[in-house]
């Protein structure tokens, strides 16, 4: 018999001990991180309300009870129940029965009134019903990307059961070695901005985290074929810790290269990295070049996400466990605490953060149980990257506004569609509704729209106040009126940059493509209007030239003419909305950090940045830093 | 066709233009780094002294000029060609001729006479016979070891011819990568000493530096799992600094794991290594550990060892070549110098070495056309690492042997078969002739006087003035009457033992099992004997503790009784006869160092020591220096 069934039997015996005698447990199996129980009396086990939970403390694992097929009630009788239980208020508007699984999942405007205080309502359907509920949001915007991704999903529902029971075998597998060692490998993002990617090695175990493109120059991919990552179907896991493609445009690329293990992310990033990476293969195919992987393994990445939530502490590997924490960066990005051994080694990557809160988001997580060696980014490391508070760059935008406005101009704002394009969406929303600044239509081209509408469905992820304000006050600022989806194509665009003045929103964030160079096209002749950069512009990058001073730009020549296009329009640049902590942010995130780490890796920077917030970390606060250099082992312990 | 097959057949066109229209070339191929030029006029070929001096400058390749087949004399012809040109005082003792190749192998007591002034008794050989000479030392003692590897590689002629080509044909094949890096990755000898193993890599190439054990911690191997280093077929090649077994010994273990490409290292290395190896099978079988490898992998390894010269530049890879230096260790040491790329990188692999000339050999090289990292040995890099001179050394050896003498005791002294052996035994014999200490026997236990007839096989490798006295004046200081072979086991050592004043040599140098334990318990009881270490002792081996005061020793199982010997005897400790750099030298290697590098990895020391190397180095000379860890990958470029 293998370890791992071995070790379901015992688990199966201890439930079975510790349970009251009149419930059957009829199979206990891994299913990913989680302990799936089926038992014959699923409506008895959801009477004792802390059973499950004293189970899983006991035996420390996370648990889902699930009731063994042969007692499921039809669906059709099973609808009743649930819908009986459910309050008219939640606002279901999907129902969906698994018998395969005995689970039930109900998509509810108000997913709150589903579960009810302490899951309450949860325990009442599996009482009355019989089936395992589980609970999602009905997007208030709808979202093709989210109602594709669970389509999908549901779909492969069966073959994902098999992805999860291989993954949770394999997380649960023997410890084989006796040594002991920590290693981290930088593939990318080290002295330069783009490709982010690390290898955390064990004896045992390889996680890869994060696999991103470099903007700017596309054939820089992360050194995948290093070998410490090779070969890539020996990876155990990958993590992802946000959705920008400098973070995942590869992700789907490791499934092309023979990796068919888990992916752990948040939701939210889930979503969006389906949504950004089949616009990057979008993109790609548009401008002529080859696209790396094919759209069928964006869905092969899709279907092996395991999605956590911030603060939940998971297995991953039988010497590894994962808690993501809010990095405040976008929507479900995430600092993520790798705990290794036991009480062996802690390391934590900081991905991409912002520290103070912003409108969307709160601020980043530096509060840890144990954390030796800190990966940092560094994108805003250098000694003058100081940026302005975000409430002064709100002052200036406004007045960039008003005064664009007053002589007749129009403003274009080039934004990532995830992120900066929903901060700057609730600026102008606030600031109309307040009179700041003139009623007037902000009109969101590219894929801005859709990423607002999965921002929307899921708002535990956003700040506390916004998360309030769209839950109980019914007030959404997504939903405003002056918002407008530009989603009827060249002809719209020209008729919006024929009318009135107005405000545009449109990828790419740093003219690399997209629509924004239709509205460069449409608008940039003309002095009265004004461009307005209020992200991080990449080197070699468009936007960054623009930035810095150059007024005639070539259009790209998938547009069928390569010709150069003269600039008159005013350049501005307000910066503070950035998604990043500035120098100021990096610094106080390591200082007020608990516990202080003993090592920072600074990384995800320009070389200069990097290096300048390593000697200010280390003098400061009298850490080990390094700057490090692409393909580096560091170990530790 | 193949890159390769065009590289030859465009040498072929330009060699057929650059010689004189009279000789035919008939093939061209690689084998190993050389290219090997056939042609049907091997004799007027002979007759100009500077064509393949012209031709090996204007290729950039060492050259063979072999006769075709076809036009070969017979053996029994050539056989009275050849000993007529070659004078009666060169001692030949055997002649073999190779009829695949046209090759004649001169085995002779001073190979220096076959070779002539310039090598022109060697070109009159080809003029005269047709066939191609290569000369070989008849050893001045007999050894078994180098006629087996003689005998060994003469029988695997054929199969040797095949992995040369192979080799050659990898060598120069097509480099792939547009990348440019240099990575070495600690396998092990990190914050240690024991199991020395590196990797230098480049985005083609693969290269393992040693590949040793770890005494007095046998389960302590190279790191050879690391994701840098496998899978172990697909490494390029494999250079070995030298011959002790914290260096080679699973250098056969590699062709266990599948590689089975070629070995570089000098070849009085490749004969010691053999020894070496197959000695370290036999005490492990004695010992009842299970060998890690048959004894058929050591001729593996031999089969496929290229034996290098000091100073030779040979390309091992298409991006990398490599010279040996002689490092002053033990016989056919090396420093190895790796230059990589077109003037990309330099990096400089100590091995052991040995600063100051002693008496066998003459101080290591540390002069180079350019170095950018150098990887230091630090045995003795702590700060109160200074040894005595070894002036001083010799009296108080001297001293010692007399005191003990005269009271009527007899001296052990525990020693390393191959090299520090040597070194005491050229003081010995001087200070017997000199009067200093009075004549008795030196007993010569264990490998040591197989490795001394090695030692005098290879005169070329030791120190000028010993080499000279070897060749000219006839006067070889190891064949002096006062050593005596221990080679009738037991008895003779109880023979001894109950005999008159001697001094005894005898293996193992740490005392980790071999004869010294039999002398041990010979010898131990009686106050009047004297154990003089007079090398390095390793952390957990039982030569250190006996140093540090332990006179009680358990001995080892495989004697039968598994019981303790109590020490009687005086218990002394001579330095200064190291084979490695105290303090002083390494300080002063790097110091006078031409070019100084840039940076400085501290490796093959306890931590303290390689850390105060590597903290003095900084200092002192304002390099970048690094102690690393084992498992660790730095990047260079």
């Amino acid at each position: 018999m293998s370890t791992v069934d071995q070790q379901l039997e015992d688990l199966h015996e201890t439930i079975t001990n510790e349970i009251p005698p009149d419930i059957t447990v009829t199979e206990v199996k891994y299913e990913g991180p989680e302990l799936v129980v089926y038992t014959r009396d699923p409506k008895k086990f959801a009477q004792n309300g802390d059973l499950i939970r004293n189970l899983a403390s006991k035996l420390r694992k996370r648990i889902t009870v699930r009731p063994d097929p042969d007692v499921l009630t039809r669906p059709e009788k099973a609808r009743d129940d649930v819908m009986g239980v459910i309050p008219d208020d939640a606002g279901v508007t999907n129902l969906d029965f698994h018998e395969d699984t005995g689970e039930v999942v109900i998509e509810a405007e108000k997913p709150g009134m589903v579960i009810g205080r302490h899951g309450s309502t949860l325990r009442e359907i599996t009482q009355t019903s019989g089936w395992t509920p589980e609970v999602v949001r009905t997007p208030p915007i709808e979202s093709s990307t989210v109602s594709n991704v669970r389509n999908f999903l549901k779909h492969e529902r069966e073959e994902r059961r098999d992805i999860l029971e291989k993954v949770g075998r394999q997380i649960h597998r023997e410890e084989l070695s006796d040594d002991e060692y920590v290693r981290i490998t930088t593939l990318g993002c080290c002295r330069e901005v783009g490709r982010a990617s690390f290898i955390l090695s064990t004896p045992d175990t390889r996680i890869l985290i994060d696999c991103g493109d470099k903007p700017g120059a596309e054939g820089e991919v992360p050194y995948l074929q290093a070998p410490e990552a090779v070969p890539l179907n020996s990876i155990d896991a990958v993590v992802l810790t946000h959705a920008h493609l400098d973070h995942s445009a590869f992700i789907p690329l490791l499934f092309k290269y023979g990796y068919d293990g888990p992916i752990y992310c948040t939701e939210p990033t889930r979503d969006l990295m389906g949504l950004l990476t089949l616009d990057y293969l979008d993109v790609a195919a548009k401008e002529g070049r080859n696209p790396p992987y094919e759209s069928e393994m964006v869905r092969e990445a899709i279907k092996h996400c395991i999605p956590l939530e911030y603060g939940d502490v998971t297995d991953i590997a039988p010497d590894v466990k994962l808690t993501l924490h809010n990095a405040g960066h976008i929507l479900g990005s995430a600092v993520s605490h790798f705990h290794i051994g036991d009480g062996l080694y802690n390391v934590a990557f900081s991905g991409d953060i912002h520290y103070e809160p912003t409108r969307l988001f709160n601020g980043a997580v530096n509060d840890f149980p144990r954390v030796e060696t800190l990966v940092m980014e560094s994108t805003y490391g250098g000694r003058n990257d100081y940026q302005t508070d975000q409430e002064d760059s709100e002052e200036k935008l406004k007045r960039v506004i008003n005064d664009t406005y007053e002589r007749g101009g129009k403003v274009v704002i080039p934004a990532f569609a995830v992120g900066r394009s929903q901060e700057i969406m609730l600026v102008l929303e606030e600031a109309m509704r307040e009179g700041d600044i003139p009623e007037m239509p902000i009109h969101l081209d590219g894929m801005i729209w859709e990423a607002t509408a999965i921002h929307t469905t899921y708002p535990e992820y956003l700040r506390d106040e916004l998360r309030d304000r769209i839950f109980h006050e019914d007030a959404n600022p997504f939903l405003a009126d002056q918002f407008n989806h530009i989603d009827a194509g060249e002809d719209e665009r020209q008729e919006v940059a024929d009318g009135d003045q107005c405000i545009i929103l449109s990828t790419s964030g740093m003219v690399t493509g997209g629509p924004i160079m239709s509205w460069l096209e449409h608008l940039a002749p003309d002095p009265d209007n004004r461009l307005v950069f209020v992200g991080y512009q990449a080197q070699g990058t468009m936007g960054r030239r623009i930035q810095s001073g150059r007024d005639e730009i070539a259009m790209p020549g998938d547009r069928g003419r390569n010709d150069r296009l003269k600039l008159r329009m005013d350049v501005d640049t307000v910066d503070g909305f950035s998604g990043h902590a500035d120098r100021q942010g990096l610094e106080d995130f390591v200082r007020t950090m608990n516990p202080r780490p003993e090592k920072v890796l600074c990384v995800h920077g320009d070389e200069r940045s990097a290096q300048d917030l390593s000697s200010a970390l280390y003098h400061d606060y009298n850490m080990r830093t390094f700057a490090p250099k692409n393909l580096e082992t560091f170990r530790f312990l």
